[in-house]
């Protein structure tokens, strides 16, 4: 990258540049408590070398001078990888994080890192091909898996649904390729990270809830992505919600993930399309073979009884869940996402519900409850956050 | 105070040497991120005004100079006070949190803000008096009330244990008698803020639960105390640990403060006394009437089965609480206050236990749960603290 040898304020300023694209000189010189005089000398400077470039419009005369600022693509690109237990995504962003490019497809984890992680890299080559960028160019590298990470090694730790990847050193399959860093976060944590910069940065406390295959939560403290004392915060799949319920995969009775997500929605529906409680279910299990998730969802949204009624109970027992973390932690947003989206708002209002009902009133008093607002694109989205943010951090300064 | 017109540098020293009494100079440069030479002059200035006092050995001739230093005591004094369901505590404490002078006794907060502020305002008048200090040298006024308080007001909201404070002003009570700043938290949050000194900020993320007439929890997180969106992050007292049990005075079931806490494990015992179940408590209960938490405690103790079995389920159920709590969180430690501490090494190990049997391995693996280190001291300590840390925060720069 072209932007060793920059000084402390200018790193400051390309910081505050990304978080709030097309931000103006003043607000640019207010957020980074500077000078405006240092505040213009930093941007004269970045401008001079083609790392920040002007927006806004230029009057000919006499008119005031362009004064928003954003990154400027000649910095290079970052690529963004989304990895979910089902599936995987990777995509090209530009530093202000629009999308050049992007391929989305079906994977299994299980399959353990050796596959998945080639896979990852023909597709990395060729989404770069199409964009007509070197590898050389690339900024930075981040990565969202579904499990606990440790942060700094950026390796899976004991990760449930994935045990193959456990202590894999994903930078070291990546170094070969690419010599930019690489940044692995876990999923829900990459997701927060997105929405944190969506909004650029207003709001200090807020959860970001993921319901799909596991059941896990992004903690967003003070204004800073919260990993916990060992990068394991947020792991709420396996909080308790009916004492003396099924038997979770990790040895305890009636954690919510094993009740409410994913696969124990898609169970349940083919229950009782077994049991004729739902004629279009019967008919999706005899077409298709084992309801997913999605199934269920698009006989909900058709109205199906039986189909709500699981979703109704799932939204509750997240909504349970949901209502001690809202106790403890008071935030002002939760943001739900993952595949249970697509149930639509039938979900949304059972959480709504049981944690308006659960929760003390000074929590919930201002505390809004929706979906997550950059949708199926808030995985990616965070991985490119990610991979701007720790480069920055990370970056040679003079 | 004689603080006025200091510069922001001069500010930051005050605040890391209250932070890490006894810091050497090398130490404070590096906790301030400071130059030597930036340090050593604001460290001469500070000296110089009688604000600062070096401590360390003075060697006569051709040793190392004394380099350590701590507050001065000319600063003032901090008053720090203490208020629980059914007492209260004032003290007079030095800049560096030594107790100069400390007074606890009885008292009921039912009776409303009047009564109880005007016989805290004659006890702060008696301990000062007792100290040889008038009280224009009171540097500031830290508080700690058992209910949720907004911070910047300084104002009870809703409290349920003492209704009667609803948005009472208690810093306008306070400005007649002092012209120093008044700081108002949640008890909870001030024990923090007082292991987070005792600590010198060594530990970014832990909790302090107390286990009192209710059950509520200060969070520390990125070293700083968090409290949440409305004030109320913490309040994990209406956690549902029994889906079907007792109602609440808050409406809901199963609360874990109704069934956990003091007023539960009195009831508990006092039951089980009139049932025969205990030969100890019966004896209690007709000498001393409706029996209180610390004779269950001086009962088991004593070894008596009918109150360890209370005792044990108590723990249990704050135990079931603290394990979603801290899946949530991962902290590193979590401190267990509050009078439930009397009843000694029983209730912690069932806490303990319950605590390591549900949450998930990686959150538990270097968790620590013990007593609070300051123990009963907590309050009032952490009181001092909340006065000096917002007082410096507060004070008026040249």
């Amino acid at each position: 990258m072209n932007w060793k040898g920059l000084k402390t304020g200018e790193r400051t300023v390309l910081d505050h540049v990304f978080w709030a694209s097309g931000i103006s000189r003043d607000a640019l010189a207010a957020a980074a408590s500077f000078s405006k005089t240092r505040a213009n000398a930093a941007v004269a400077e970045l401008l001079e070398q083609g790392l920040l470039e002007q927006t806004g419009e230029q009057v000919p005369t006499g008119g005031r001078r362009a004064d928003t600022l954003r990154l400027s693509r000649s910095l290079g690109v970052l690529i963004g990888v989304a990895v979910g237990a089902t599936g995987l995504e990777v995509g090209i962003l530009s530093p202000d994080l629009a999308v050049m490019a992007h391929h989305s497809e079906p994977a299994d984890v299980h399959d353990g890192p050796g596959p998945v992680l080639s896979r990852i890299r023909v597709l990395m080559h060729e989404l770069l091909a199409r964009c007509g960028v070197a590898p050389r160019q690339v900024i930075g590298i981040g990565i969202g898996l579904p499990g606990p990470v440790d942060f700094d090694s950026g390796q899976l730790v004991s990760p449930p649904l994935m045990p193959l990847w456990d202590g894999y050193s994903i930078r070291d399959d990546l170094a070969a390729d690419f010599s930019a860093p690489v940044f692995v976060d876990n999923d829900v944590n990459v997701m927060a990270l997105g929405e944190l910069w969506r909004m650029q940065r207003s709001l200090p406390n807020f959860l970001v809830v993921k319901v799909g295959t596991g059941v896990g939560c992004g903690i967003v403290c003070q204004g800073q992505v919260y990993r916990g004392a060992n990068g394991s915060a947020g792991d709420v799949g396996h909080i308790c919600v009916v004492p003396d319920g099924p038997r979770c995969h990790c040895g305890n009775l009636g954690c919510v993930e094993t009740l409410a997500a994913g696969p124990a929605i898609a169970r349940m529906r083919t229950e009782a399309a077994q049991a004729g409680q739902s004629p279009l279910l019967a008919r999706m299990l005899a077409e298709r073979g084992p309801l997913r998730l999605q199934d269920v969802a698009e006989a909900s949204r058709a109205g199906d009884m039986a189909a709500n009624q699981v979703v109704q109970r799932s939204g509750a027992l997240v909504g349970q869940m949901l209502a001690s973390v809202v106790n403890f932690f008071n935030p002002s947003h939760v943001f739900i996402g993952g595949g249970v989206t697509r149930v639509g708002p039938l979900f949304l209002a059972a959480v709504r519900q049981s944690v308006y009902h659960r929760s003390l009133a000074l929590s919930t008093r201002h505390l809004e409850i929706q979906y997550t607002p950059l949708g199926e694109r808030a995985g990616l989205i965070g991985a490119g956050v990610l991979a701007m943010q720790e480069s920055l951090r990370q970056m040679e300064l003079a």
